[in-house]
């Protein structure tokens, strides 16, 4: 008989970070190597990671961009032609300086971003007005120099998508970038079943070289806010120092206007930290690697294998159907899907055959039923898309819970200390202000929401005029 | 009006090196860029690459294989666990030294290939034979520190996918090492359209750490042969480097057999130099990313664009259709379609419309042909199926008039700089002789074929008996 332990995870409640790093390595996501912060992407959590590159990829392909692929290494000169953006990335990026036994007389970075390498590219191949807009984008890996690391929401070299567009006017830059995030936004609530935040990253926050950057934030189950994705209107920045430039309809020479947007494989520590329980992880079924899974009861008896195979093959049509038709026992296998967090499972035992039935038990309610085969296919269906829909309203639900409103700075101290989550106040627009409420109580700047609303005339923080209302919160 | 320069490339007879770069170029699938040895996969480019990555990808889950992610760096320590291999890649590393302003403790290197990283991970997660098999796969970018780097061919990085496996016996292993080098080989004869000669590596040229290695050698149109794809039985190499046992059936303690196999962008190089002309590019239908692009003439007049387009999505379900509607003249479209290598390209005017009809031009025998629009659809498909196995039938045909058999060295010698190409010999199997041969010819050995003949009782080079039949060529 092989092992069975029953796996078991820290509650939440008592230890939320734990809770964490035990789903991660228990329901098989992930694994630690000895290369420090890099994490390795198990079958099941690469599984999720694919499952998200084919929607996203779809979007990006039905928006109008090609995919290219950039080299991974950047010479040191390269990286430094953007005043700004070498100011912010120099600090966290990795050095090749040997290449086989010989010194490099160049230092190369390892790509913390591919800003620079796009802008050399398009200046190569932007002449005309005709050649606008390049709409790019690129899925890869990328490093950054972190100190401290957490599997998918801070590691030393992570995978994501990053888009690179040039357009001919400030206008249609900005509606690029707006229409990106508004591309992340839907992936994150319709797919993944996570409400977001959308808004403007304030000067302090937004990404180094940027005109300005768009983002959307979410809510974990523990208070604290995570970046989801992030779109920047990169402005002529990147073109000026690259020279990117092209005739345009009025026979002139024009600098481009560009655009950068980017998201990771961070979502999937925010789909496990929104949607987790103390059994595990909860997988929103649009994006479950297996939808269902059916568990046979009372294998060994005549039939049932071959009835659950049968009914394997009949769903798999259009459901991502597994089973475990291992020697383990069902206790043991109950526990392990609900630690992966699969959506339904499929009992089905000799008596259940009998009677021409299954059970179906729901992964987010706890929800048991007995359905009749007849219609199976589109009660599991049905039931599926509740449980998507489902887990969305409870995620926003508890992220409207823990959104709080405040109008004077001890407010914003007690709320953010007792409760958490997001914390809604006016700004004055002042970076001192902003550096003060960091101090004073961890949390930062997460938007400009692009909803605002008038909660105050003054800052929450200083005498001054309110300029913005703005979503702040402790963050990963 | 566009600039509409006809693009030309040089002529394969006049100089093959440049007809290469022209085509790479010139069809637009990679740019150049200031990081030396590396590329830029451009959207025509990397849209093959994708295609034969979805092929391949299926074709690895097809025969139960899991896509994981390892880190793309390696501790130096960690590479130097199996002594054969840290010797065979240690001159071709690029190694990380400071990790942004620090200077690290250990020199961590970019991955070349990841053996010692599964192998650290196979340790942790195999105990007993029933968690074997384990047949992992992953999809990644890798880095080779090259001196003379050469688009596709041979760059500083490139991408690929490596399989990485555990099993229980050496007969496991060997069976797994067979079939995925017959995935490779099928996916080349069948969606490539190039004819490949499977077999075993010489010593001298196996994988470092490797018991064997199963290659398969495609021949390019200029007679150099072109290693395209490896499969290699690792035997218990890493496995007792790494410590990587399991309790097997007996209740013993045993070390696991692994193989790898590998598969990169280089067979895009394969690919051109195999069915590439003096008008460029020549892309086999079944990995077309535009299978048919059609061409309206006379735009301008009233209702062609409108059929054109109707058309192309009538097409477009069933095949990858393009049009380009652009205001350049038909004749510059001709040619940066033919230089692009699309297989058919479907004119459409006025006078066709009228008539219910188009024309078709293949891209492999500049065939023209008038078809009736009723039943367009199928002929089309026929014609691709037809181009498909033409463009196979005619490298095959290629290959075989490109291959020698010789018996004697100065017959050898006389062959390979009259003809090039394959050179069939025996050979003792001694490496002394292999050495010789590469010194004197420049021929490596490509392979021993798994298909042996007798062709002489003694070593085309010494006087010892003949061990095995050896396909010999110059090669990338």
């Amino acid at each position: 008989m092989a092992k069975e332990f029953v796996k078991n995870v820290t509650s939440m409640q008592d230890d939320f970070a734990q809770w964490y790093t035990d789903v991660v390595t228990k329901a098989e996501l992930i694994d630690y190597s000895s290369v420090r912060g890099s994490m390795i992407l198990r079958p099941y959590g690469y599984a999720i990671w694919e499952n998200i590159q084919k929607e996203l990829d779809n979007q990006i392909k039905a928006t109008g961009h090609e995919n290219v692929y950039m080299p991974l290494f950047i010479p040191e000169s390269l990286l430094q032609k953007e005043k700004d953006h070498i100011e912010g990335f120099a600090p966290e990026v990795a050095w090749v300086t040997h290449g086989g036994e010989e010194k490099l007389t160049e230092r190369l970075c390892v790509r913390p971003t591919s800003e620079v390498l796009f802008a050399e590219h398009f200046k190569n191949i932007i002449h005309s007005h005709r050649d606008l807009p390049k709409l790019y984008n690129q899925w890869s890996n990328v490093v950054r120099w972190e100190k401290t690391t957490r599997p998918f929401l801070r590691t030393l070299e992570f995978l994501w998508q990053e888009g690179h567009t040039c357009h001919e006017t400030d206008e249609e830059a900005h509606g690029e970038t707006v229409r990106m995030l508004n591309v992340y936004a839907d992936l994150c609530e319709e797919f993944l079943a996570i409400p977001v935040v959308k808004g403007q990253k304030t000067e302090k926050e937004k990404f180094a070289g940027a005109k300005y950057t768009f983002t959307i934030e979410s809510l974990m189950h523990d208070g604290k806010a995570l970046q989801s994705g992030t779109s920047h209107h990169l402005g002529d920045g990147f073109a000026k120092a690259f020279g990117i430039e092209f005739t345009n309809r009025e026979g002139k020479l024009q600098t481009v206007q560009q655009t950068s947007w980017g998201f990771t494989t961070r979502i999937i520590g925010a789909m496990i930290m929104v949607h987790g329980d103390d059994r595990g992880l909860v997988v929103p079924p649009k994006i479950a690697p297996t939808q269902v899974m059916i568990v046979p009861i009372a294998q060994h008896k005549e039939g049932v294998l071959d009835f659950a195979y049968d009914l394997k093959e009949k769903l798999s049509q259009t459901i991502r159907t597994g089973i475990d038709a291992s020697d383990k026992k069902p206790g043991w296998k109950f526990n392990e899907y609900e630690m992966k967090g699969i959506p339904l499972r499929l009992e089905v035992g000799p008596r259940d055959i009998d009677q021409g039935q299954v059970i179906l038990v729901r992964r987010d309610t706890g929800e048991k039923e007995t359905v009749s085969l007849q219609g199976l296919e589109s009660h599991i269906q049905h039931t599926l898309s509740d449980i998507q829909n489902n887990l969305f309203k409870k995620a926003k639900t508890h992220r409207e819970n823990q959104t709080t409103t405040v109008t004077t700075f001890d407010e914003f101290k007690v709320k953010l200390s007792e409760k958490g989550g997001f914390i809604k106040a006016m700004w004055c627009g002042d970076d001192a202000c902003e550096g003060f409420i960091k101090d004073e109580t961890g949390a930062t700047s997460r938007c400009i929401p692009f909803e605002q609303e008038r909660l105050a005339e003054k800052c929450v923080c200083c005498d001054q005029e309110a300029k913005h209302l703005v979503y702040w919160a402790k963050a990963y």
